[in-house]
C-alpha cells in the first residue's frame, strides 16, 4: 500500500448562509482545495453528505458536483454515513491512492442544512427508524441518555460537561469561518434553555451549512506541489450498533475506541503521541466520550480532564481548536473533512492566532448517528 | 495494484416484497452472498442505495446494516450515485482490497422503494432540482427526450426500440426472482400506455423492491473459497454533467463510452472479447444508446441492432440475460450490483436455462440519472 499525502485543503465560513445553495457550497471549498494543492490533476472524487435528498431534494451529488466544479469526467460518488460522512469520503479516496489506481483525489463533504423546516427529523433517519425515531426519540434524547448513564457510572457533573461548550466557544472566537463566535461561562451553558434532560441549548452543536475539501496525492505529486509534507500516518473505521438499546453500556463509544486502535496501530503512534486533536462534539458529552475512547484520558476521566483544562490550547491534548461542531458550526455533511482541515493547518503551522506549536502529530474523529459508525484519522508533518 | 476476485454473490428476488423491510432484504442478499464465499472473514462493507431517506425515512444504512448482518464492528459505508449507487460500491470496494488494507470486503445494493407514494418525485432528485426537476420534468420524461434525439440523428424506429423490451421480458421468463415474469409483444410495447412519448409503459423499468451483494477477495482468499476463479478484470468510471441541457448530445451517453474505455484499457480487451453484458435499460432507449457507447455496435445502429436479434441469447452480443432493468427489475440502488452478480453467475457457469455458454468474459455497465454517472467493469473466469 502506497503512502497517501493531503495537499490541499479548502473550506467554507460555517454558518446559516441564506446567499450560497449546496453546490455552490462544494465548489467554493473545492476550488480553494485544487488552488491550495496546485496540482493540474484530478483522478477521482469523493463527496460526503448525510441527506441532501431530505434536505434540499437532491441526490446524484457525484455528477452534480463534478459538474459545478467543471471537474467532468472525473469519477465521483456522494458517501454517506450519517454524520461520518465527511470521515468516510476521505477513507474511501485513501484507498483509491493506496491502492496505485490515482494520483490525485478529492474528498470532501457537504450539507446545506438551513433551508429545511424539520432538521431535527432528517436528522433522526442517521437512528434506527423502526425502534428509535418513529418512537420519538431525537438526537438530543440518544445523547442525554448517553449523558445520563455517563454522569451514573462516573459521577459526571453538569458542569464538567459545560466546560466542554466554554472551551469550544472561546476557541471559536480565533476561528473566522466559526458559525457561532461568543464567549459563553459554565453558568450560561447550564442555564441555558433546557433541551433534553440533562442536556440544555448551549450543549448542542448548531445547524449550519458549510462545505470542505481536500486533495490526497500520491508520494510523487505530494512533492510537486510544494505545500509542506502532511502524511496519512493511520486509519482506522468501525461500526457499531446503530441503536442505543443494543448496547452493553451506553457510557462509551466502542466503535470509536475501535476505529482509533486500528489507527494507533497503522501508524505505530500513541494517543500520548498526538499534539492535536479534533474530536466529534456533536453534543457536549460527545467530546466526553471521545476522549475517553482515544485513550487521551482514562475511562470516565472526561469530565474531570474537560474541566481542568487538559484539552484546552494550553494543556496536553488541545481538542477541538477549530472551535469543534460546537462552534465552528456543525454542516453534518462535512463535518469530518473540517475537522482533517483543521489537522492539516495545524500541522502545516497555519492555525494563526489558535496555533498549537510545534504540533507534528494530530488526529480527527469523526462519527455517526449516536456513535454507529466512527472514522479515525492519523495525520503527520513528515 | 494487487488483483481482486469476486468469490460470492447473493440476490433477493426482484419485486414488490411487501414482507419484507430495507434491512431484511439486505441482510438476506448479503448472508447469501457470504455463504456463497465461505470465507470466514470479512473486513469492510460497502452498500449502494440511491434514497432510503426519501423511500423510507432511513439514512445512515452503514451502521443499520453492518448491525442486522451481525457484523459490527466491521466498517461500513454506503455509497449513493443515483441508480449508478451499486457500481460505485463494488468500485469502491474494489479499492480497498486492490490497496492491500482488506482481503475481503461486501460490496451490494438495497433498494426498498415499494413502501412510498411518490416514487417519480423521489427518483427525481437524481436529475438537476434547480434546472430540470422543480420544472417539472421526470425521468421518463427525460429519457423521452434522449429517444427523440436519437429518432431524429439516426433514423431508430420506435419498433426497434420496442424491441429491446421483447427480448429483456424474454430473458425474465428464465429468471426465477425476476419482477416481470411476462411475455410481451413489440405490438403490446407499441399499443401500452403513453408515459412521455415516444416512451410507453412497456418501455419503462418497474419500481421494484431488491437487494444484491458480491464478496470481493484477494487473491489468496479467492483460492481458500473454493469457487469459480472471477477476476475484476478492468474497471472504469466516469461522470458527465447532471442535466441533459448541458450537453453537446442527448443521442450519445458520454459518460458510459468513456468509463468503458477505461475499463477495456486496464482490461486490455476490446468490445468484441464480451461474450456476455448487463447493460442499464432503466427504459429501453437506454440500452440502444449503451450498447453503442460501450463499442458493441456503431453509433446509431442500437436500434437496428436489438430489433435484428444481435443482443438475443443466441446473437453475437447477448445483452441482459438476466432480464435487465426492464424485466428483472429496478430497486435503483441494489441493481449495479445485481448487474455483476448475473455477470459472475454466467461466468461460473451457472445461469441453468439462460447460460451463455462458454462465457469467459462478461462486462456489467451501470448509471446514475440522465448519465450523469457510469460506471463498467469487466470480469473474467480465470
Amino acid at each position: 500500500m502506497r503512502d497517501v499525502y493531503v495537499i490541499g485543503a479548502g473550506i467554507t465560513p460555517f454558518g446559516e448562509l441564506w446567499n450560497m445553495s449546496l453546490r455552490d457550497l462544494f465548489v467554493a471549498a473545492a476550488k480553494d482545495a485544487m488552488k491550495d494543492a496546485a496540482v493540474g490533476r484530478l483522478d477521482g472524487m469523493y463527496v460526503g453528505s448525510m441527506s441532501p435528498g431530505l434536505f434540499v431534494g437532491q441526490e446524484h451529488l457525484s455528477s452534480l458536483l463534478a459538474d459545478y466544479l467543471g471537474a467532468v469526467p472525473v469519477p465521483c460518488v456522494r458517501v454517506e454515513s450519517a454524520c461520518a460522512s465527511g470521515g468516510g469520503a476521505f477513507r474511501s479516496a485513501f484507498f483509491e491512492v493506496a491502492s496505485g489506481a490515482s494520483e490525485v483525489v478529492l474528498a470532501g463533504g457537504v450539507e446545506k442544512m438551513t433551508d429545511f423546516a424539520d432538521v431535527t427529523g432528517a436528522l433522526a433517519t442517521a437512528s434506527d427508524q423502526e425502534y428509535e425515531g418513529y418512537h420519538g426519540v431525537t438526537f438530543p434524547g440518544l445523547y442525554a441518555m448517553m449523558a445520563r448513564a455517563h454522569m451514573r457510572a462516573y459521577g459526571t457533573a453538569r458542569d464538567e460537561i459545560a466546560a466542554v461548550a466554554v472551551k469550544n466557544h472561546e476557541n471559536a472566537l480565533l476561528n473566522a469561518g466559526a458559525h457561532l463566535r461568543v464567549r459563553i461561562s459554565v453558568e450560561q451553558v447550564m442555564s441555558s434553555p433546557p433541551v433534553a434532560d440533562p442536556l440544555r441549548l448551549l450543549d448542542c452543536a448548531p445547524v449550519s451549512d458549510g462545505a470542505c475539501a481536500l486533495v490526497l496525492a500520491s508520494e510523487a505529486y505530494a512533492k510537486q506541489s510544494k505545500r509542506p509534507l502532511v502524511r496519512v500516518a493511520g486509519i482506522g473505521a468501525a461500526t457499531d450498533t446503530i441503536a442505543l438499546h443494543a448496547r452493553s453500556d451506553l457510557a462509551s463509544l466502542e466503535a470509536v475506541a475501535r476505529a482509533a486502535a486500528k489507527a494507533y496501530a497503522a501508524s505505530s503512534r500513541r494517543p500520548k503521541d498526538v499534539q492535536v486533536a479534533e474530536v466529534h462534539d456533536c453534543f457536549t458529552i460527545a467530546e466526553i466520550m471521545a476522549i475517553e475512547a482515544l485513550g487521551f484520558v482514562g475511562r470516565g476521566r472526561g469530565g474531570p480532564a474537560s474541566k481542568g483544562g487538559e484539552t484546552s490550547r494550553e494543556g496536553p491534548i488541545p481538542v477541538n481548536t477549530s472551535g469543534g461542531l460546537k462552534a465552528k458550526g456543525h454542516p453534518v455533511g462535512a463535518t469530518g473533512a473540517a475537522q482533517i482541515f483543521e489537522i492539516v493547518t495545524q500541522l502545516r503551522g497555519e492555525a494563526g492566532k489558535r496555533q498549537i506549536r510545534g504540533a507534528r502529530v494530530g488526529l480527527a474523529q469523526n462519527m455517526g448517528g449516536s456513535g454507529g459508525s466512527a472514522t479515525v484519522h492519523i495525520l503527520e508533518l513528515v
